[in-house]
């Protein structure tokens, strides 16, 4: 990923380890669009709190930084299972960050800790992330055509996998092919991760782009403005369903009465074979402040209440194809795809 | 409409003429929810400031406004003329404002200008708003039924309309008759006219609702947690196309996908008779800051841009039905409403 510091433009991600400092470096998402900083990690109590603070967010990275975390932890003379515990209990309900600390603990017997063993197996945890993230980018990338108008929702990019990101790595792609195309990006309320970070990302890759308020996604389809809607997905399940940010299902209603292509970027390991549709799953209902106030400002009344869904469900009839590092399906392909691969 | 101040409650209206005071009170909009004020006005120019600085908004309140900004010039020795130029001069595109303005300059001749005959006659053009207002409030009220869970877009209630408002009179009406229901409150950005205005007024009439960020109403109407939808319009054409504030398209699309009903309440005079369609209504596009701040803050990078047009358009084929101050009638029958009771 692109990011630019001040004036300049460096090719970074959002998460690497730094050798000589024995560091891990996380940019410090909360402070985006407004300030470029890097926190300097070098504990597994430095990482647990950028992950529990939420300096780093999207599972994918929160996982990567998990990983290292361990690493980290061992390099310190820690226990591996007790650096586990530590990450463990930052943020609960995230999956990725407990596949990441299973992966670390059934891989680490074979290296040899003594030798930067531990941070190798983290790199190749980080690498085959970004791997995929890469290959969602050139299958993707492959749908996007010269001029288009392309709309997405949220942030499904490079801050949350380290690099490339999901919705938006079939963008970064095709713009290093040459392709010419303008990004409408939803703001996304109530945390505002289009305005704030997907804004960002795409300012930084130099993709020409417009924030809009998510009610005006629906005009621009309606005047055919908008050439393809791709958002990435929290989880989807063997009926083809996804889970996303709320307000996803808006446009992709929307997209499909209007006849545009609705696509959704993930890697297979955000497919759920234990579910059979969207119904099974549990909709996360945040704290109501987050409608309430911005940046600490109340903008209702005293004594009305808000409700804050965080997720909805976008059911498989709106979803033209799922965009996989094993290549571009149809929702009803997608559980087969995965048996493909991960069933043996 | 009810107004609470502090601790008490208090039946009144967003604009009312106090006559000891020879002064037009006006609720300061732009203090709501935080504060309730009135501004008093005593002469052409103050009712024109509050116009121009948005302390008075709503197209039907505007004009109730201007016609007594007429009536407090003349009472202060001015021409009807010279003072309705001052007031044209304040929003060059309000519609309501110059028609209000050639109700007085018309009407005028026939009253007394001195023993308060323009007081009266602009007294007149107020209660006649608020009783189609009333009439669409006891009509509206008749498909609100008892556990119902409404949605509602923007503020159409009574502070753009003095009183009952549009949109929100149905739910007085039914309330005040004992109906019991619950609404769902789109935060409606990027004004956010939903979490500050109509969410105040239905916190003062005491009807319980919950405020909503615009992505989770989709979420809710695929729930069928949502049983109606009620908003205003800016402006119906001859085929029954609306427009209204951004976002409604969105509301109405998925409304029918779930086969909820979606009702559009105005009064006869927002019907456009020159307009066939909705494609020949102009969408304004306003300053982008709208968007890119909130409250003075910046949330975006400082080299995105965004686009925020206001309205978008409502094809009659979303449309259930208008609830007009004539009775409720589907969307191809509002041009022979209309003829009925204006061509002559």
């Amino acid at each position: 990923m692109k990011i630019r510091v001040g004036h300049r433009t460096i090719e970074g991600r959002a998460i690497s380890y730094d050798p000589s400092k024995k560091a891990l470096m996380i940019l410090d998402q909360r402070l985006l669009p407004e300030e470029v900083r890097f926190i300097e990690c070098k504990t597994v109590d430095d990482v647990a709190g950028a992950i529990k603070d939420m300096a780093v967010r999207g599972a994918p990275a929160i996982g990567i930084a998990a990983v290292y975390g361990i690493a980290l932890g061992i390099m310190n003379g820690m226990d591996a299972e007790r650096a586990s515990e530590i990450l463990q209990a930052t943020r609960p309900t995230a999956k990725d960050l407990f596949h990441a600390i299973d992966y670390m603990l059934e891989n680490l017997p074979t290296y040899d800790y003594r030798v930067d063993g531990a941070i190798e197996l983290a790199a190749k945890y980080m690498e085959d992330i970004i791997n995929r993230c890469s290959k969602i980018g050139v299958y993707g990338a492959e749908i996007i055509k010269d001029g288009y108008n392309i709309l997405t929702h949220c942030n499904a990019g490079a801050l949350a996998t380290v690099d490339y990101g999901t919705a938006l790595a079939p963008m970064r792609i095709a713009w290093r092919q040459g392709k010419r195309f303008f990004v409408y990006v939803d703001e996304t309320r109530p945390r505002l991760q289009g305005a704030k970070l997907t804004a960002w990302e795409l300012m930084c890759e130099g993709i020409p782009h417009a924030i809009i308020v998510d009610n005006a996604a629906g005009y621009y389809m309606w005047k055919q403005d908008i050439d393809l809607v791709i958002t990435g997905a929290d989880r989807v399940t063997r009926n083809g369903d996804a889970a996303n940010k709320i307000g996803t299902y808006e446009k992709a209603v929307v997209a499909r009465e209007n006849g545009i292509p609705f696509y959704i970027a993930i890697p297979m390991s955000t497919y759920d074979p234990t579910a059979l549709s969207g119904n099974e799953i549990p909709i996360e209902e945040r704290n109501e402040d987050e409608v309430l106030y911005i940046d600490g400002k109340r903008i209702a009344p005293m004594n009305s209440n808000a409700k804050n869904p965080a997720f909805d469900i976008i059911p498989a009839k709106y979803i033209s194809g799922y965009i996989t590092e094993y290549g571009i399906v149809s929702p009803h392909e997608i559980s087969s795809l995965y048996s493909k691969y991960y069933d043996s």
